[in-house]
């Protein structure tokens, strides 16, 4: 089943190119144009001193997700969320995933009382775009951690306790009957089953959600998408690596790596 | 690890015990209340000619669902989302997963265009209201669709196809290093690891979501609370194929059935 | 014109069946499950020390409540209000009329600086909701009230001052031209007149809602109606003063108690 | 008790003077401006050829108002509903008061498939703001059923049944212990109770709406009011078929016609 | 070019007749209804202590301003904005100018820690809507600022120097290749460009927005409609200072004044 | 005064560099990275067949503008529209800005019944956001119309008369007293006058929008900040013709054409 060939060339088990830039706005206290295939997402990182009245005194930071996509950034135009008046509940879930996912790798007592939020804006959609949007935003949110240590914000004690681990995610599928790896958008429509995975740098699991859209999955299925979604994993733990020893500015590529 | 004891007194791997009423109300083509512990969930279908503008023409049928909370549901009083003048990103997120399961037990080509929406309301929430709500939702479906059957609206040829299989839903967890089966509130609260898992009674899987809440979770911890899952899975399904048999307005429990 | 006999059998002067169970449900500090004939509602009162912004310091408690049907409590499915987005007219005035009848049996001072909201959801219409949700929300309120004295939330010296009387609400109307004791769905909506009473236990009118649908309604007409309606409100006082009087739980029946 | 002297130096049984001008404003097939005191309210009603999709192919129109405040009508400046995002409660049920009264005046099978709005708009608000509305919005309906026979849009043989009857509205209400016509705001706030009455110009009731404020109230003194209301209205119907009889842009008074 | 008759009969340079009532409410602390042409604005200023969140402890005040049109202002009735649940960018964008305006001519600092918000309700809108609500609103705010300084509200050494000049407004145009002053409906539609402009009784201007709707208009076009603004603002300046010596209650009109 | 040196040493009438990419994202009929200075908008347009229901079978299409603001996009991060559930004043306002001036540039008959909006979403925001807006959207414009023109949805015999001109702007403005161009954040925060001029490739101007924010300005400086305006649209009209006769994907900078 593994030897099937996909439409763009790829084998099974094959992810597609991943450009990042650190530093691509000069807003925003860590900013990272990500790109996986023709999907590009901007990650931008906002740290505010201070947290939402409901965790005031707790002695504990929060950090959130906001996820949206460009009217434009599909096919065909979608209405703006802002102009319908109310979010979808695909924003919705997303936006909580990114956020949940985010917060399995850092320590918020470590952060102290301060709130980081990451933007996750969708340039160009193309499949993926939720998994893009995690592994881009926790480079964005190093960024942030790290501008908060220079500047004295998050107290010199906790400055390598704040991040525990790295996170990123990657996408896995039935596609014709055959496991695969990292769907672009003309492999989702047509899946049987699409799951997401997202995991830590370390190892371990921190989500993972698969949904048959057309025929249900069996539990060896699913095993062949975890081993596909492990192997994804372990290539971005790699690649965002890299790229925080990158400076801001300056464009990695997977092939350029390697990977 | 397995032979813990829960605060409420239970194994690792034994569920709440259920109570099943069809015919609760008597609008509704299908209408049911589900507990599960001290979880109650009021499933009611409604069957109605006609689909949504976008389907019109495509000779399929629509099959959605809407989940809410009572606002005194629970421990202490929620706002009402009438109130609020919008939807919370969790309810969203339910709606969408009982619809989508829901949809994987039924051919839609079968149903016609026709539609049917059912309206999973939590009257008591401890723990597992998704899971219930799944469960009770497709006895609702079951109902509703056999009114139609029996009122003609779904042709004579289709009236054994439209309904493919059965579908369930259970939570499983890690809490307190320990995996276990259907988790109250309390659990809830407290678990390092929340997975809900959706299966057809033939076996396969619509849905695995699973959220460290707390720790990442393991491919063994996966592994083991799959198996809880599946075993969860197969009691719901015996119940179900019970409650079918069982004319509206008497109540059945998995106690008396052994289960 | 009191000899003509209604669709289900009634005399115009006798009102439908009525059940009552309260703490039905585990939550809620007052929870009550009434029936009038096929119409059933159920209504938690939930009390939380302190008060609203615009009454802090006053030393005056306050009461208020929020009816709101499910989509398929009636013979059609209506759309959610939350999915809509907005509370329609009705539900506002309803919620509103609810309020005021309670407040109207409660000294706001001896409740001191605490809140109660009895919501009032509506699991199947047919027919006088509102009149239902009155009824069955005092006593929910009567049980949130003793809560609090239990709990010494409520001070010692008020436990016998705080509910000064109790309230309960009936409809009567004219249909075909004679006025009508307790109105159905189907007697509802061919109504010429329909009209609301509100009463204490001792005797005095809080609400008098009369609306000509029809025909206007003469001085005469008027009379006759409030003397049914003084006939209704009667007995629901005893109702209720029993239903005080039986374990939660414990359904009692107007058929059992002669009423 | 009724020798009681109000505040303003009244009878309990005397109305406050009233100013109307039909034809106020340029635009709209009907437009009254009406005093009651100091409340001033601009009626303004629509006429327009076509009904609500609801209602195409009934061969029956539609009359149906709205009603809203100058955000500083009042004493204190109140937010605008535009501004907030929704209409409050006590805007929807007014507005639907005045559509149902409207509608007990008109036969909307002469009517035909066409629709008027009236638009009553509070400039200034010292209490009676919905009775005067009431009152207004006949009127501009009145105006607003000429224009159309007059431009031809209602058949002919028509013209004389559409509208049916008058109808008008006013306030009484128990104000220290003794019953009162006609409520300004002063009264309004420390009233025990507050009942608005609309009336055909026949005779009959259309809308008895009374709610005890303060302490309930008796059969006796519900007798006193109507029949204060019914003085009320009889002063009314007058004023309306004086002032039917004005041409546009001239003022009448009850004064000067010693009402 | 100039002497092109208009469809009203004007000269180009000519503008409509005005009249302004001041105190033309009972509520408000300033309170004016001023007339250009057909068009109809109410302008009443509410003055209140303390100012919004984000200005405490600035020891500066807040002026700010509402426009809204009633329904039936115009030929066709429009859609209220509360019903539609959201402010349209028109209303906004003219919300914003007259507030703009009214501060120009205001000392912030020397009004103290208090908030005039000055509501304009388009009664009769025939074009010009905008700036007679500018010129009129101007009026209710210096009327508030006098009653807050004979109040003693704003400090004694302040009350000279809180209104420091005078804001009005005029529209200009190109209407069939020639600029005119002052537009009505029936121009404004067809102008080729149409302009605002406001500026204070000493001279300088304040807003400048000129349109191309139809053809886009050139430099010597653009110096025209400014010599006519200026001509416009020169008679309006006039009108405004006689009208604040003319008694609350006292029409003025142009015509009598002979401007 | 023309030689007072500028924060960022720029003369008074310097502009900005400027850096344009056409075919920046894979989606969108058109679509334009464009920069001013630290400013970064990204204008992609959607190109439909059909019309909005208003204006079916007039034989006329459609040009309109969505301008919006990534979250941190500027120094602070803003609250998201879609979150507020609101549009903001100013959002709407540039929006009908954009949309306005596109229209002045194109022939809706020419382009017959179909419709393009142009998103210009704000990625980097450091002043002139608006006019980079417009200069960028035109040239997404052209694109689409282009793209329409090869695909045979324009007709041939339209493909010249679509697109009558070019459209661009930029913002002028008077800080510490003299009169500048294109102003960065800094500059416009403390304008005494901020101005934007929208005009013509062939000349005439399309929006004139000059507001006082601190003092008035004079007939002198408006003639002075139109001689600016006129300067900086014809650098940016070059801009523009050499733009469209560069390749999609390769960036063109002021600096290199020595503009």
């Amino acid at each position: 089943m593994m030897n099937t060939t996909r439409k763009d060339g790829r084998a099974p088990d094959e992810a597609r190119p991943v450009k990042i830039i650190r530093g691509w706005t000069s807003t925003g206290e860590g900013s990272v144009l990500i790109e996986t295939g023709a999907t590009r997402v901007l990650c931008v990182a906002s740290f505010t001193e201070g947290v939402p009245r409901w965790r005031k005194g707790s002695g504990q930071g929060w950090v959130t997700a906001e996820y949206a996509m460009l009217p434009r950034s599909t096919n065909e135009r979608n209405q703006r969320e802002s102009v319908k008046g109310k979010i979808g509940g695909r924003t919705h879930e997303i936006s909580r995933l990114i956020g949940r996912s985010l917060r399995s790798a850092i320590d918020l007592s470590a952060l102290g009382e301060n709130t980081i939020v990451v933007d996750c804006d969708v340039l160009v959609a193309d499949g993926g775009t939720r998994t893009a949007a995690i592994t881009g935003a926790w480079l964005a949110l190093h960024d942030a951690v790290a501008w908060a240590v220079e500047k004295g914000v998050i107290a010199k004690r906790n400055q390598h306790s704040v991040l525990v681990d790295s996170v990123a995610a990657v996408s896995v599928g039935i596609v014709n009957g055959a496991p695969v790896l990292d769907l672009p958008y003309v492999e989702d429509v047509s899946a049987e089953t699409d799951m997401n995975v997202v995991g830590l740098g370390s190892g371990g699991f921190v989500e993972v959600q698969g949904t048959a859209e057309g025929a249900p999955f069996s539990r060896g299925e699913l095993t062949q998408m975890l081993d596909l979604a492990e192997k994804g994993l372990h290539r971005l733990n790699s690649l965002q690596a890299r790229a925080i020893l990158t400076p801001p500015g300056v464009e990695i590529t997977s092939a350029d790596l390697g990977l």
